[in-house]
């Protein structure tokens, strides 16, 4: 993997990349001489993504690269000032000039493990003020980064392991970086390429691509190549002028296929041999621009015959309109008889490349037994994941943590009138309970202090809003939260993208049925150990109204 | 206006963020000879965005920034290299790594200018080859950002003139680019201000933003400032203890409001303190962390009492949860009741502030008639633009000049089967007809070389589908298209962000009721000269079937 060669990769991510109310509650924790309280945040999102019932974790790598950098410059300081009231006390923009990361701590759900509501992606601890800062820039890098390996993830259920996805949406993309984002991520979900190259480049995703519309349509047919001759794959014997050749076995193509010789535009075959030119190895002609059947596929046969002749072997075709599933069929029994007419067995087995606005249902279609699609380019819907463009994701201050560690005061829940927005309080261990196959049972939270709970041992839970406890008695038992950051150093390498990806196929994997499907009414359960559940019924009844 | 000090703000957007079909069809192009080819690209959309009638033409900042910057480095070359058939004369990639912009010349749609269907947003001509690299960057910084300004206008239009918008979206964003993008395009598309610190930074956004449910929650009560006093706001006199002034406050406020003055939660409390010690002349409250009517309220008016006591006005309060219009009618009369109460008319127009989740149908209901609302924030909806996630730019050979200018060669459109994939010929321009109250009636797209038209003159234009022309005398006649860059030259220094935001207000305004719906039957026509109608038709002619 090239990865990570450029730290340039995430310069947008910095520290002002923030909601001003985070400065402005930085003055108010400073002025209050709260700016070194100790303090810990977590974040977790409350509700799967697009009605299922599994998200995956991503963005960590974003996260760990953003605050080991973090720091902010004389410019950033600056420009707080200039919003800030102007008698601000020099002495709190001296604090922040000063600040790092180096006293921050971070336990995170490694990327792509399966990750569920309530459960913390992320638990920051630090000193309150530099912590706060960082809530924004972090939902900012994890939120779409598991939105969008979520939705990728789905796709790649629907697609089966055998089709190949290739993400395309750059041009769908937020901008620069929602592009490089949603490729990164998509990859980690599932999808087996990107078209975009930086992506690529910066993450060591496998990057594919051919040709579009336009190099199509700017050939006529009158164009003279400097350079017509295409040596033998075999490197002996002397070069042919392809285009000729092409030439030829067109008569013969459009005999077998009942069609007219002037027919297939010449502009066309002209982009195509050009391309042939190029790629003699990893031919593959664009069939729609402007006749599949009287065009696109007689002049590809043509050129990958010629080539075929020199010892090429054409690789694919793509289509990017019509009905795509039916094409696909058509142009396999197509390939089937040309490769018997002409002898050249090969030519059954070319990849059908599909693309064109494909969602989950179109996906679904495509990838149905018997289907002749061996490739699906998807843009927006992985990239814009327009069923639900955002994971809405929270980082909320563990309040009984700060007061009991920084004040010893009575503790206290966020008990809004919104029971939506309620917080658990306490910082909190999380662990995976799975049953003898491996597969997960539930997601247990607990206080950090309590033991850890043991496989084969009987433990007492309280589900969501149940009225009593139940039992599990787990097979295995994972403990979620990893220390990644430990006041600000990295505590061990982080897994590559591939090595992630990896991961999150495997945990798919043993995901039950159920869990896996797209619209559960099942959701997945995470549970309250009894002590926790103590703790929330204690501080509810000492503030309920 | 503090923008664009910083080349950093979009170092993301460089030469390798394109789709690996850009460079293979690169390579393509080289292998045919034809890198120089003379070639003209048009990026255009087919269809307004959300239903409505209407687009705002936005990211050309952005486009020249990296026009102006494009050139591949050494690295990109070598990976470009890495991915392309190692047999590559490597006298491409010699051409390569002297490629820039220097040829390239940009017409445009200036930002903030009303956009409709087929006309383009940008006309880009150069080389064949590097007009072709620059598809999907341009399509990444144009698609995205008039999406976002399109969906800030159309909340804008929703709000109407007099509440003032905040956009708050960042977390939700597709990273930080794309956070960077909607706040710097909502602030066109007509919001006030962004909480996105960066936005402000980089682009001259303004900024907004005051405390989070966090802030309060970290705060028990018990904490002691290590300064607690206030000076009064005209400066003289002594200082005073804001938290014991506050409690003295809150008996009062407790018996005027029927409320057990241990009822408001004393935590809160010391937060509103912190926050209004270091921010005395713009207190906010954030009144929703416990409840709204035993806490946050009567917290809010003892501290905002005690502050006006020492000459401090309280700027506003925040609600971001429940019934947002009907809490607001309550607390304004809170509000009124409390000022007469204690003799403090500036506590009648407090600002109240909502955020939550607000959709276009939520703001319509807050904006009603009557409303108290002053300020609304809003995220997710403004940016992840919900309704239509992206905004399908394209970006299309214009074959006909290619072939004319480069090989004289035949005229052909792409006559593809699938009728909506259609693109016109040649290369045009682009005029917008004005009725005489200077409201856009049409726009008309005409061949370039034609002469343009006149002012008062009758014109026979087409609309689209039509089987007969109709005639239009336009009182005046808009150009659409300025020369922006010429030859890699800027023609004329850009418009700042906010002179944009200017043109884009002035613009809807001047747009039909009917036009400025936001699901608008009426589509505002685009029509052809009879020229381009007769190109259209022979070309037609020539290729169908």
């Amino acid at each position: 993997m090239a990865a990570e060669q450029d730290p340039e990769a995430r310069a947008a991510a910095r520290p002002l990349l923030t909601d001003l109310y985070q400065a402005t509650m930085a003055l108010g924790y400073w002025r209050a001489g709260r700016a070194r309280d100790a303090a810990e945040f977590e974040l977790f999102f409350r509700r799967c993504p697009f009605g299922g019932a599994f998200a995956l974790a991503a963005g960590l790598r974003d996260c760990v690269r953003f605050l080991r950098a973090f720091r902010l410059r004389d410019a950033d300081v600056q420009f707080l000032a200039s919003v800030l009231p102007p008698d601000t006390d020099p002495a709190f923009f001296e604090h922040l000039r000063a600040l790092d990361c180096s006293e921050v701590t971070v336990r995170a759900l490694p990327e792509g493990s399966l990750a569920f509501p309530g459960v913390p992606l992320l638990q920051v601890s630090g000193p309150l003020l530099v912590v706060q800062l960082l809530e924004t820039p972090l939902l900012c890098l994890v939120s779409y980064a598991s939105l969008v390996a979520t939705n990728a993830a789905r796709l790649r259920l629907i697609a089966g392991p055998e089709k190949r996805l290739l993400e395309m949406g750059l041009r769908r993309a937020q901008g620069p970086d929602g592009g490089l984002t949603a490729s990164t991520y998509s990859y980690l979900g599932g999808f087996d390429s990107s078209s975009n190259v930086l992506a690529g480049q910066l993450r060591g995703v496998p990057v594919a691509g051919t040709l579009a519309h336009s190099f199509v349509t700017s050939f006529s047919g009158s164009e003279v190549p400097p350079d017509p001759m295409l040596a033998p794959a075999a490197g002996e014997g002397p070069g042919v002028d392809l285009a000729a050749k092409a030439q030829v076995w067109l008569e013969q193509v459009c005999a077998h296929l009942g069609l007219g010789v002037q027919e297939p535009h010449p502009g066309e075959r002209a982009a195509f041999v050009a391309y042939a030119l190029a790629f003699p190895r990893a031919f593959q002609g664009l069939l729609d621009t402007y006749s599949v059947w009287r065009s696109g596929l007689p002049n590809f046969l043509a050129v990958a015959l010629a080539l075929g002749e020199l010892g090429y072997r054409a690789v694919g075709v793509r289509l990017d309109s019509g009905d795509l599933l039916q094409q696909a069929q058509e142009i396999r029994k197509v390939f089937r008889a040309a490769a018997a007419q002409f002898q050249v067995p090969w030519l059954e087995s070319v990849l059908i490349v599909v693309s064109n606005n494909i969602d989950e249902e179109a996906l679904a279609r495509l990838a149905q037994e018997g289907s002749e699609v061996n490739v699906i380019g998807i843009g927006t819907s992985v990239v814009t994941c327009p069923q639900q463009p955002s994971l809405g994701g929270v980082y909320k201050l563990n309040a009984l943590f700060l007061q009991l560690v920084a004040v010893g005061g009575q503790p206290r829940m966020k008990l809004t009138e919104d029971p939506e927005k309620q917080t658990l309080p306490g910082s909190k261990a999380a662990f995976r309970l799975l049953g003898s196959d491996g597969s997960p049972l539930m997601d247990m939270l607990q206080l950090a202090e309590e033991p850890v709970p043991q496989a084969g041992q009987e433990l007492r839970v309280w589900p969501p809003g149940a009225q009593e406890p139940c039992t599990v008695r787990p097979a295995q038992v994972e403990p979620l939260l990893r220390l990644c950051l430990q006041q600000g150093q990295l505590c061990e390498p982080l897994p590559s993208l591939a090595e992630s990806r990896a991961l999150a196929q495997l945990s798919l994997s043993r995901l039950s049925p159920e869990h896996r499907r797209l619209r559960s009414p099942a959701q997945y359960q995470v549970v309250l150990s009894e002590r926790l559940q103590a703790l929330v019924n204690s501080l509810c009844a000492g503030q309920s109204p």
